[in-house]
């Protein structure tokens, strides 16, 4: 639908700002797509970025006018599936677009507020957006969606209101800004005030476009990366063959910054501008709480994070802080970081991949999980079985207590873990580095960090766990010594299943063969195995009594069961369950 | 000593310019540091970055003043010992310090040039520097030396005067500047002429001091890295302990960039801002010539390529470059990537580790290598003997024609190729990923490439070496049969020589006592060991047969020496010589 504004905090009532000044009445724009469902839980706010508006899908206008600023996600059969979801999207409380913001009238002068209007932040914007919600008769939000400044506005809602979000999805943002983004946008404000039309905010229709102009030169520049940059302008020259030898713009990337900044004074206000930069910069989630987790200890939302590799404004790390935050608090939580060149752009471009993430976890959020778990009955032609079970899932599956707190270090596609959280009640959470297998998980219900192993352990808390799973990965590993150690840190409990290097064909192999006993069963050669470490049960128990750890129990097994006898000769495969001699 | 200031190209003489134009006389402002010596062959010629000047160590000035911008890098004793090398730094063509530049007066009109100067390019500066070279006596130069803009100068002067230059250390440079860092440049530029004191140039004594501040402030950004800024400032608020809600400068990133703006007008020129950053984007070696190997076909001086981790204003990426093109041409390189989080300023704060490499590369351009080679007779203390010759390296030396030229993937300190280059006067280069080896190998006068196998080998041309060898590095490799297949793209001949996981002892170890074989030497475990891949004489013959590759000899090696019978059971170790069947 079109933009509608509603007015809110009308008198008496009236909004109180952080900054310890009061609002009102305030004008919120807004638009909504989709039908709100008779039960009310339908409904999903999307929050965009610094100069995004209301219009976030569609086209309301004449032929040819611009579609929603995240067209690509929001509509039927889309990331965002309007014809399942209520999509509500307003334009942010010190906006341009039809909120009320320093280019509103002060209705106590009559006169644009300009500078007087008081200074806004993420926290103001968000208590604004749950008044529009209430005022739509939404009780509880299915999800609040936003990348970039809308992730803040995300995190926000997670933390002020954790009852009224059953989702939540921030996107390519941060808990707070880190000092070079602070830089960039203080180098954007000073182009702004440095402008003679400025003329301290109480400029007329000219403005300081100049000084806007460069601001958001600086702005899109962080916005794409060295990648994004090079494919598309390279070192080329517009509408010259040679250089000119003058000052005039002649690189490609020169004309298109001249002509974005021109575009965005057409269409923002640079008062907006200092407000809005201004709110993000404040954002600090961390020093509010005295740090990051204590912050997010109210969380309820199930939160999905998602960064992009090429993204230097809101970076990777960034988004990971999130995550382990709220791990660290026991609380589930999802992270997926998108192969992308097209630096924080990305999260406007890479609607694909993103889309699918989206969509798994709203479907995960509205109780109906893309893929079935393991256990559920459905035809044959809709479960994903790539693998017949591995006789060392079901083996693993008997050891784990029910109700436990299991980690799956190299989960794959997350199969092992539905299995667990099925059958046994289990808090699970996986990490894997492939993708492709995070997103499965994701389908399947089953919470996963999509990163490397080493990296993750090193950020999870001492006992954070009560079972750590590591299953056929062992042997993959660069360092398997730090990894064991670590995983006894962070569970009570590890469970490691490997691969017996000394089972008997394995040693027939070489006493007669001569052959490495890597990769042999014909799908990999000793130069392509992902088996990098070679180990037998021997060793595997060596390196225990050696580490201080204690094997609690050892479950051998040949293609057809379990062997007791002469183990390291006939087992095929083992699954240890140990613990730190120290532990339990 | 103090700048002194000397008159260039004075008439008839001009200087031919780039854009077409003619300029003369020019002042050209310079220092110089330590003595030439009879043969007036010790000199050295450092080139500074965008706002740097001639003054680039000690102090002249009254006590208390600043030492000169790389003070940490030249004096007696230091990188560029001053008591060995006689040290030139002029101001570059353009600049705002002493040489002709926008700032200075019009010969022909009496007033400032402002910006009826022509516009001036980096080959412009070079040819100017190279005047004065010549005027201080000198026709060849021991080292030509910068960062930055300074190393793009030290590319020029390599390409313009290949028979004046011995070696050639560009820093922190680039062949050319990417859009990222263009764009940056031109924000910088807008921000000037957007002042309104900007006057087309013709500004009087105040200038365009806001927009100036503003292009410093980009700078600076670009020249730290995120993590640099976030150690430094964080989020700290600076004159406050909370938010004041209003739109001054108070995170100390602010203040700080104010600062620096502010310094910055001080010292520096708008318009020479504004022609010296137009130059470094022209500056484009590879379309000059069609391709940067193209560009570069006439260098005859030693290159050392130095660049920073952290740096992402002038890339690793684009160091590289350089290299690759350098290599293409079949000239021997050295590239070095320091560890460092300060960003493009790296190069004016790792003064230590860029230091060593520095002084090495001169010791080697001097004729007198830091480490003596392998072979010459010299004192046991002096030598650096970590480990006894190893017995697959005589082998190796053995199997090597004279004049080869010589590729060892995984060198480490270079011991091996300077055996080889003394023995066999053969043109060596080395890879390796540990920084203090390659260190090494440079002390030792063994060009070397600091970096990742797999990466270096995919960059380098097909037929390249005469060898290639992969002496006890096989097995540490991720992917052993990517790099078996490059070595052979890239070299006529590889040498191969392995640990054999089949040697009767280790076929013991698994028979009897059931232990993996890696790692049994008692240095590492399964667990650790360097080694992720284990084969055999057999498993590595059974993957040449099936991968077209001939063996053309085999080594098998005992502790004691070579085995012919059942080298499988017997060998210890194995040097191959194998080739791609389709060659020679």
């Amino acid at each position: 639908m079109r933009t509608q504004t509603v007015t809110l905090f009308e008198p008496p009532d009236v909004l109180r700002l952080e900054c310890g000044r009061t609002l009102g009445p305030i004008d919120v724009a807004y638009e909504t797509y989709g039908q709100l469902n008779a039960a009310r839980d339908n409904a999903i706010l999307v929050c965009h970025a610094l100069t995004g508006d209301a219009h976030v899908a569609g086209c309301h206008g004449p032929a040819g006018e611009k579609p929603g600023w995240w067209d690509e996600m929001i509509g039927p059969g889309k990331g965002i599936d309007t014809r399942r979801y209520f999509v509500i999207c307003a334009n942010v409380l010190g906006g341009c677009k039809g909120t009320t913001g320093p280019g509103s009238i002060n209705p106590a002068t009559g006169q644009r507020w300009g500078l007087s209007f008081p200074v806004i932040t993420i926290e103001d914007m968000v208590k604004v957006q749950k008044r529009l919600v209430e005022y739509l008769g939404i009780e509880r939000l299915l999800a609040v969606i936003g990348g970039s400044m809308g992730g803040m506005q995300v995190l926000e809602w997670a933390v002020r209101y954790p009852d009224c979000v059953a989702a939540a999805i921030p996107i390519a943002t941060a808990p707070r800004l880190n000092a070079q983004s602070i830089a960039f946008d203080a180098v954007g404000r000073n182009a702004i005030i440095a402008d003679p039309n400025f003329a301290d905010g109480d400029y007329g229709e000219k403005g300081p476009t100049r000084g806007l102009s460069i601001a958001r030169m600086v702005g899109h520049i962080t916005y794409l990366s060295e990648e994004s940059m090079r494919r598309k302008f390279g070192r080329q020259l517009r509408g010259t063959d040679r250089y000119r030898y003058d000052f005039r713009s002649e690189f490609s990337v020169e004309t298109y910054l001249d002509h974005q900044g021109q575009k965005f004074v057409e269409r923002f206000d640079a008062n907006s501008y200092l407000y809005i930069t201004k709110a993000m910069d404040y954002y600090d989630l961390a020093a509010r709480a005295g740090s990051l987790q204590a912050a997010l200890r109210d969380v309820r939302a199930a939160v999905l994070a998602v960064s992009f590799t090429s993204d230097w404004l809101f970076t990777p790390a960034q988004s990971r802080q999130i995550v382990d935050a709220l791990l660290a608090n026991g609380r589930p939580a999802t992270y997926c970081n998108i192969d992308s060149a097209y630096g924080h752009d990305a999260f406007l471009l890479e609607t694909r991949r993103l889309g699918d993430l989206i969509s798994a976890h709203l479907a995960n959020a509205a109780g109906r999980p893309e893929r079935p778990c393991a256990g559920t009955t459905v035809p044959a032609a809709q479960t994903r079985t790539t693998s017949p079970l591995r006789s060392d899932h079901a083996r693993i599956e008997e050891l784990i207590e029910p109700g436990a707190r299991v980690l799956d270090l190299g989960c794959g596609d997350g199969e092992l873990l539905a299995r667990i959280h099925d059958a046994k009640q289990a808090q699970v959470l996986g990490v894997e580095l492939d993708a492709d297998a995070a997103l499965e998980c994701l389908r399947r219900g089953v919470p996963v960090i999509h990163g490397d192993i080493d990296d993750e352990l090193s950020k999870l808390a001492t006992g954070a766990y009560d079972v750590v799973v590591l299953s056929q990965t062992l042997q993959t590993l660069p360092r398997p010594d730090r990894v064991l150690r670590e995983m006894l840190r962070v569970g009570r409990v590890g469970i490691v299943s490997f691969e017996n290097c000394a089972h008997w064909p394995r040693r027939v192999d070489l006493l007669l063969r001569g052959r490495s006993s890597a990769g042999q069963d014909g799908r990999f050669g000793w130069y392509d195995t992902p088996h990098l470490r070679d180990l037998s049960l021997h060793d595997f128990e060596r390196f225990c009594r050696r580490n201080n750890v204690t094997i609690r129990r050892r479950v051998a097994l040949t293609g057809k069961g379990v062997v007791h006898r002469l183990p390291n000769l006939r087992a095929a495969q083992a699954v240890y369950v140990i613990t730190s001699a120290s532990g339990s």
